[in-house]
Parts: C-alpha cells; sequence; structure tokens
C-alpha cells in the first residue's frame, strides 16, 4: 500500500509521486493550509494539504492525533528558509494529492509530549512502542541480533536450539516450574541457560554452537533484571580460553563499529584479584578514574582499632580513595556518603582533606588524624600521591565489605563528582577467577558454575587446595556491567566428580541430578570451552540506557507481572484439576498479595 | 587445534601438512599399516599409520571406536585404484606424522552400524547426533534458519522477541502453565504462538515482523508433534493477502532453491472448497494423483439407501474414488482397506471392478451392482473417466466422515500402489476457509483463530450469515503437509466484538481476556496481515523423514518425556512450598502412570 517509508524521503525524490502509510504525529493549521506531521517506523515527513484540493483537505480537516491514515504526494524540497534541520526529512515535504483514514484513533492514554509514568508506558505500551525513542531502541536491537547471527554464521557456527522444557538445574538461581499433564506430579523446569545441552552437542561434535535463547530465572528482581532474559550462548571444541575470547571480542568490536561506528580497540585482561585490589569489584568501570589504594601495611600499628583491628585480619582490608579536588566536600555531603557506605555493611567513612600537601601532617584535616602518627600519614600520602585540594576516604573492615562498600562509592564519587568519562567506553576481561567460594560455615560454593575447568590443576590437586585454585573462567565487561561470562569446561569424568565432592553434592544427588552429564563423559569427550552473552544488557549499552526495560518490547514489572495483558492470572480450576495441581493460598491472601 | 575440517580435505591439499581434531570413527590393521577413519562434524576422511613413525604407531595402536583424538599429518592423493567414490574426501588420505589421544571412550551403548531402538537413540541422544545421517539433518536446520533469518532482514522484516511467560489464551489447545511465586495463586502460560503480541506490534507501528520462536501446546502427541515446537512467526501492515502470500511463497523457492537446488514454481492456489471436494483434506498432497468424485446426483434415486440416504441429505456425501489399475486388488485387500476406511468412522468401503469398460454395466463386478440401475453405473463410469483394469471405491456418510474416510484412503493408495511421485514437490496455497465450524450442537467455533479477519463482510452481514462467510485466511501446504498458515487480522474494534459475540464469548469474558486488545483496536489500528510457518515440519521436508523427531537436536518422546535428561521429575518440596503449589497425586497413582 505503501511505495517509500516516510522517513525515508529525501531531495533524490523531489518532484516524484509517492504513496505513504502511517500516523498523524501532529495536525497544525497554519496560513490556511493544513501540515500534518506524518509518522511510520522509519520516522516522521512534513506533509502539505492545500485548499485547493478540496477533497483531500476536507479528509485532513477531520485528521486527529495518531489515525491511522494512507496519503498520496508530490515530493518537494522546501525552501532554504523552511528547512527543518532537527528533522532527518527535513530538507523536504510531501504535497498531498489523496488522502484517505484507514483507521480513527481516540484520544491517546498517554501523552507523548510529556513524561507518563512506567506504569502506564507498560499498561499501553503498543502506544508507548510507537514514541521514536522507543521504536528506535527495539530496531537497534533487531539489528544487533542480526549482526551477531551474520558474524557467527560466517565463523561456521551453527545455529541449534535447545529445549525450553527441561530439568531442573541447581545453578543458584530458583527455576520456573511447569507442571506435566502426562507425568502428573512431575514438572518441568524452565532452564537458566542452556549449559548443559550446550555441553552435549560438543560431545555430539557439532564443535562451533550458538543460539539466541531465551533463559529464566525466578529470581527478585532488580532494575536491571527480568524473569525472562535473552543470552546468546556459545560454545565451541577444540579452543583454548583465548581462542574463545579472541572470537567474541571480535563479534563485540565489529557489532559497536557497525552499530555506533565506535572503535572499543584491544580489550585489556585483568586478573580478578587485580580488578578486586584496584576497583572492589571484579565488574570495574574503567572509564571512572578512581581507584582503591591498600593501606593496610601502614596502619597496622596505629592506636586505633577502626584501622589496626581488620590490618592484622588476614580476611581484613584496609583501603583509601584519594578523589580528586575532593577537599571541597562539605560536611553533610561526606555524611551522605558515610551513609551510603553504610548500606553495603561498612561501618563509617574516615576521612582526611589534603589542604596544604606541602605542609605533610599539619596540612591534613582529619576527624582520625590525632589516632595517626606523622610517618602514617606521610605514607598514605605518599603512596596516594595526594595533592593539596583532594579528599582520602578510608575503608576498614572484612575485606568483602570494604570490596563492596569502597568499590560502590567509587562508582558513586564518580558520577556525582563527574569524573566518569560518560561518553568514553571501557571494555575488559576479567579473568583467572578462584573456583570456589567459601561462605562463612566453609561451604564451598562455585564461583561460576559446577561444569567449570579449574586452571592447570589435576583432580587430586585440585582437591588438596580448593581454595587457592582459580578458575579457568573469564567475563567480558563494559563500562562496569558483566556482558558476558564463560569458562573452559571440565571434559573428563574424574575432574566433574572431584568438583562435585567439593560442592558437597553426594554421589547418589550426582547421579540423580547430573548421571547422564557423567555418563557422557566416558564416550571421548572433546575439550570444550564457551561463553554467554546478555543480549538485554548489551543493548542497554549500545541503546545507552539503562533501564532493561527499554530495550524489551514486553518486559515485565519488577513484581514480574505484565501489566498490558494482565500476566499472571488465575488459571482455570479445571485445567489444574487435569495438572493434579492444587494452589493452597486462600483467595484472600492472594487478594492482599496484589 | 585444527587446521582443517576432516570433512574438507581433497587433493588441492596434496603434499600439505595439517592439523585435525575428531573421532575414530572405526580402526582397521591392513598389510602392517594401520588404517583410522577419522571423523568430525563435516565428514570423514581415510588416516594412514606406517610403522616406520613408531610413536604415532605404538599410540594408533591403543585407538578404540570414539576415541577423540588430535592428529598431524600429510595430505596425499591416493593412486587411481584406491580412490574411495563413496567418501566425498575419497580421492586423498592423510599420512599420520602426529597423534595424540585427547579423551578415551567407553564402547558405545549404541551400535552405529546397526538400528538401534529410538529409546536408546533418545537416551544417549548426544552419541546419536554424532551419527552423519543425523548431524546433517541438524546442520540443514541451522541453515534453514539462517536463509529465513537472511531473507527476512534483506526485507526489512524486524526481528522482535516476544515473552515467553505470558497471559493464557484460547486458542484450541491446552496450555502449559508456570505457577507464580510472587503472585502466589497466578499462573503464567507459555504461548501457543505469539499472536496476539504480533499484533500490538503492527499497532505500534513495527510494520514488518519476525521471529524464529518457540511455541507450546499441551496436547496429546502424534508423531509429527512436538509439546514445543518453533514457529517462523511473521506479521506485515499495509500489505493484502496476496502480497503476504506473494513475498513468503518467495522465501520458501528461494529456500528451496539455495538448500535444495529444487525449483518449486509457482504456487497454485486451491480454495478450501474445492480442496475438500477433490481431494477430501485441506491440506492435499498434490504428488498423488488420486482424486474423490462427487456422484451424489447419480445415487440419489437408487433402492439403496447406503447411497441415496447421504445423497439427499444436505450434510451428506456420496463421493467415489477411481485407482488406476485398482482392479487387480484381491478381496483380503479390499477388506483391509475398509478396515482403514473405519478408523474414520465410515461403515464400511463398496468397490465396483471395471473388468471390461466397453461393457458397461455388464463389464463391472461389485457386491452393489445389483443396487444400481444400468444408467446409473454408466454415469459413474463416465464421470470418472473409468477404464478396464481399474476400480472404483465408494464413500457415503455425512460429508465430515466421506472427507475424513476418502481423503485418508486416497493418501494411503497413493503409498501402497506407488501412484504418489516421492521424488516430485507439491506446494499450493489453500485459501477461502469458511469463517466458522459448526459442531453438532450448533456452536460456531473459529477455524482458524478469533482474530482472522472474514472476507469481504461488514460485522451486519457477518453476524446475518455467519456459516456462510468466509475468512480472509490462506494455509501454505506442501506434499501434504500444512506448513504454514495465516490470515488477514481483524483491525477494528467492532468487527472483533462481533466474532466473539458470534463465538459465544460474552462481554465480561471478552473484557477479561482481550480487553486489551479491544483497547488497542481503538488507537488507530492498522490493517494488518501475517503468516507462521512451522520450522520442524519444513526442516522435515527439507530433510525427507517423516519423524519430526529426527530434525530436533533434543525432542521429546509421545510421553513429553526427555530420555536423556529424565524430564519432567519430581519437584524440590520446598520450592512447591514457595509457589503455594501442591501436588494432589497420590505417590503411588504417580509411581502407576510412569
Amino acid at each position: 500500500m505503501r511505495t517509500q517509508y516516510c522517513g525515508h524521503l529525501n531531495k533524490s525524490l523531489a518532484g516524484q509521486t509517492v504513496e505513504l502509510c502511517g500516523w498523524v504525529n501532529r495536525r497544525r493549521d497554519l496560513g490556511g493550509l493544513i501540515f500534518i506531521d506524518m509518522r511510520d517506523r522509519e520516522g516522521i515527513v512534513q506533509v502539505v494539504v492545500d485548499p485547493d484540493m478540496k477533497d483531500v483537505f476536507e479528509v485532513a480537516n477531520h485528521l486527529r492525533n495518531e489515525f491511522c491514515i494512507r496519503l498520496t504526494g508530490e515530493v518537494r524540497v522546501r525552501p532554504e528558509s523552511q528547512v527543518n534541520k532537527d528533522m532527518a526529512t527535513g530538507e523536504v515535504e510531501v504535497l498531498a494529492s489523496g488522502l484517505e483514514i484507514i483507521n480513527r484513533s481516540d484520544v491517546l492514554p498517554l501523552d507523548f509530549n510529556q513524561k507518563n509514568t512506567e506504569e502506564q508506558r507498560l499498561k499501553y505500551r503498543y502506544l508507548d512502542l510507537r514514541r521514536p525513542e522507543m521504536s528506535d531502541r527495539i530496531k537497534l536491537r533487531a539489528k544487533a541480533s542480526s549482526f551477531v547471527r551474520r558474524f557467527l554464521d560466517d565463523n561456521a557456527f551453527l545455529d541449534i536450539e535447545t529445549p525450553v522444557l527441561t530439568k531442573a538445574t541447581p545453578e543458584g538461581a530458583r527455576d520456573y516450574l511447569v507442571p506435566s499433564r502426562v507425568h502428573k506430579g512431575s514438572f518441568y523446569a524452565l532452564p537458566q541457560s542452556p549449559q548443559l545441552f550446550k555441553q552435549l552437542l560438543m560431545m555430539s561434535g557439532f564443535d562451533r554452537y550458538y543460539q539466541i535463547v531465551k533463559c529464566f530465572r525466578d529470581e527478585d528482581l532488580r532494575a536491571d533484571r527480568q524473569p525472562e532474559f535473552t543470552q546468546i550462548d556459545i560454545e565451541t571444541s577444540f579452543m583454548s580460553a583465548e581462542q574463545v575470547r579472541d572470537v567474541t571480542e571480535r563479534m563485540i568490536t565489529e557489532m559497536w563499529q557497525e552499530l555506533l561506528n565506535v572503535d572499543l580497540g584491544t580489550f585489556p585482561i585483568m586478573p580478578f584479584e587485580e580488578a578486586m585490589r584496584r576497583f572492589g569489584s571484579d565488574k570495574p568501570d574503567l572509564r571512572n578514574p578512581l581507584e582503591l589504594v591498600d593501606v593496610a601495611d601502614l596502619v597496622k600499628d596505629v592506636d586505633f582499632k577502626v584501622f589496626s583491628g581488620p590490618a592484622n585480619d588476614e580476611k581484613g582490608r584496609v583501603a583509601v580513595i584519594r578523589v580528586p579536588g575532593g577537599a571541597s566536600l562539605s560536611r553533610k555531603q561526606i555524611d551522605e556518603y558515610g551513609k551510603y557506605v553504610g548500606i553495603y555493611g561498612a561501618k563509617g567513612l574516615a576521612w582526611m582533606k589534603v589542604n596544604d600537601r606541602e605542609a605533610g601532617f599539619d596540612g591534613v584535616q582529619s576527624p582520625v588524624a590525632k589516632f595517626l602518627s606523622e610517618d602514617v600519614v606521610a605514607g598514605i600520602l605518599d603512596r596516594t600521591q595526594a595533592q593539596t585540594g583532594d579528599i582520602i576516604l578510608f575503608g576498614a573492615d572484612k575485606k568483602r565489605i570494604v570490596d563492596e562498600a569502597m568499590g560502590a562509592l567509587r562508582l558513586k564519587l564518580g558520577t556525582d563528582l563527574e569524573l566518569t568519562d560518560t561518553s568514553a567506553w571501557a571494555p575488559l576481561w576479567v579473568v583467572d577467577f578462584p573456583m570456589f567460594e567459601e561462605d562463612d560455615e566453609g561451604n564451598l560454593h562455585a564461583m561460576h558454575h559446577p561444569f567449570t575447568s579449574p586452571l592447570g590443576v589435576s583432580p587430586e590437586e585440585l582437591k588438596a587446595s580448593p581454595a587457592t585454585t582459580n578458575s579457568n573462567a573469564y567475563d567480558m565487561v563494559i563500562n562496569g556491567y558483566e556482558v558476558g561470562g564463560g569458562s573452559v569446561r571440565i571434559h573428563n569424568a574424574e575432574m566433574q566428580s572431584a568438583v562435585f565432592d567439593l560442592l558437597g553434592i553426594e554421589a547418589d544427588e550426582q547421579k540423580l541430578k547430573f548421571g547422564f552429564l557423567l555418563d557422557a563423559l566416558k564416550f571421548g569427550t572433546p575439550p570444550h570451552a564457551g561463553l554467554a552473552f546478555g543480549l538485554d544488557r548489551l543493548v542497554m549499552l549500545l541503546c545507552g540506557t539503562e533501564n532493561i526495560r527499554d530495550v524489551i518490547a514486553f518486559p515485565k514489572t519488577t513484581a514480574a507481572s505484565c501489566l498490558l495483558t494482565d500476566a499472571p492470572s488465575l488459571a482455570n480450576p479445571a485445567a489444574l484439576e487435569e495438572l493434579a495441581v492444587t494452589v493452597s493460598v486462600a483467595k484472600k491472601e492472594e487478594a492482599n498479595q496484589e
């Protein structure tokens, strides 16, 4: 029904008659003429209706915003004075010669010219998606998926689908369960990732696999999480960690080049230990120049338990952040930051303003200075390379708390003081993760997942010193977001059993849950390694938004609801009976939850 | 770790040293040499190990089938006499100079050289997928998806993801339900198709949408059905039914051209009425030359109630199939066909052998001839253009039974008597479906789905004569498989309400289930139309298999089980408690079901 998209019209079409289909973005009556801003998915163009075209003018007179119309007209170049440089089609306009109302519209419940609540936007998502800002994001997402597929197709990866109705696996988050009607009392689980299936595909010999696939986690949601999310899932055989990183880094850099015309350069590789030490985080935002500097050795003998305690505790950490120019922070601002680190368990935020660097100890202003000797202060100033006008902020506690609190403080200071270069791109690889995390009871947990290969040890060596063994895992981080993570996998049964043992999964349970995997490892399994990217997060970065819901056509709220369709909803009792499932929550209780 | 795939080696590489990774497909010791057929995903190549290479020979001596190995060697051209024409790499072999066992293998539980039970194959799916026959299918599937995506990308379609956790919709099959933990007592449904979401995307203005997406139906399974299946889902705005058919027909023909080098030609378009009349089916296999021929007018006055009853019943049908050369069928064979049509509700199978066409009435042999006059027999012989040696088979009953029974009989005869040209391709479009089907109680059911637009009527006209109104729907059929179906959708609220009314969905229910759709239709909805292909079926056709499980990497059994991972399985009681869900089937009862 159309010859062109509105958004594609330009001077080269001048004089041509075009047919357009789209929506009335705005109508204005001016100097006896009617001007229509007509919109379709590719953009907006100005249409002029002359009263001489009587029939057309009559129809145009009845147009309201968001009417769906079909228009015929001649493209003409606007006079220099009327060129609209804010519009992609601003050099031309269309002189209407035919106009038909395809469908009328009530007044929209959303006003495109002002900010609507997110609740309204989600309820009328199909209208919110008409806004060019939103439709551009969805279009960029389509381009991103398409780019990824072409890249991986061209690199001999095979797109292979894995099941959605699967067996529950313990990967750290809750499964969504699906009751089976045929096997009453049994359940499928929706996959948290196709991890085991992609490993099985390597055992089948497929060699290079990918899939852009929905995954599911029934977790309490944060702003950047959704109950269903999309993963670019990749697995390879006979490739080293370096080779997997190379090909996937190339995919991301070429993607940024093609979609944003941005050169990400070569990604630095940083060991986990260094990332935690310098940034208090395993996904450091390198656009932010602030760093954590360890000073435990300097303060371990001071007569101030807040510092000397953690400094002498092997699980403690004392680290400072020097904030250039931060001496101008007010007492109130510093107190706010003190409260902020409190969220992460820090008990306070000691500070030291450097009012005169040349004056050394006498030039600093700090509530804690009195506990510190001149040498200690001089040591801290030297090590942080402090300058007049800076402030030094202290974190002293258990290592975990210092890492989290000072890591978060670093980010907040970077934003608040505009130290972080938000126009920059800072990708990196984080590698050499510990194989396990130990909880307070001394139980080991897999840092990635239990199929991750340890780095350079035999099963016996792993068992002898699990806490100090690193895994052959790697995360890709961009601007402080973990956009992808992966590892070399275990490819022999003995090592896999050793890891299960260390994780406290008993032989019976191993057999019940992973019997098929342990079986499969017996039949000539190739060495294999892979990686999974979060597509939603990549697109968030590409779009420059921090709200994951902005890059998903039909997202759910943080309460995992769809406000548009009103899902989840009550089920048909007959359906539940067929599934042999009963809801054990009282109607009233449920009403209260809404 | 490799320089080439085994399957890619050829004469052009003669003299070069290559590195290969893969599996021992077979080992033979011959004339003091060891021959290894080495396999990877691209194929098999012959490796020769000379005892002069002592270390390599020693390793080769330990090789067993399915060991995973890494091999270095020189490609050399085989002497003419030793060329293996059955092997893609049969002109060359590799002389081993290095060999490493990457991983050993136990003896496989499957024997690749003989037929394994499907149960065994599904339990050890990762091994079954090593068979070139199977891996070729999965590779062809990947090529098919990739082709579809490129075609649609190139035609300005946008790949947009729709939710998997959705609201239940009544589309004729049972939903899989997912209990919500946050909203206890409420359920998500897994989508039977993204129908409403793709319509909403058209309302958003995206214009041309596609998605290759998993859909779910909790139905009792047949050989060509799976609980989760993959749909190529397409929707467009401002395009007519013809335009949608054109672009999708082009997609399929180009796909067949590229993947099979087959020219499907231009697809004929056949009205539903003609398909039912000539073939008793709305998805006729046109490779089969047999047709149903109506003879009700000829037999309506005969003194044989079996014929005259249906012939005079407006819901009845009397139709015959003439089978060329069928007079040679034995009495026993005919009885078998009689039983076969019984499955579809037919009460018997009357027949008439044409032993001598020239002799007319006297030349036929039939148990029912005595009930028919000479004129009637002559009429039937003329109309069917019967020839000496043919048999004519009769169906007389309610129209629905004759259609189903004779339609199925037609297919069976085509196969049994090798009348169907299995080397041919027979695509077509079936169009002009009735809008509704009427059940025995006179209730109307949507023939496609309730969002399908009627053809050329107003809401008032539709309400006045729903039973005789056609819909603007179309199915693509290839070789008797419905590979895709779609329609022009309703794009105004009044028509949508009229259809819901006719389907007996009351106002309250309309609002509860489809309120958001009826709302959305108020805001300038564009005319839109779409189509969905079953990817699994398309790939079945491309691969020439009739078993849908052959084209799915990890399929489920007809009991909806995964024999590999043993899903579904019992859920963790704590997880069920969190979901406020109780299983109301006793353990014992459940055990009995297994």
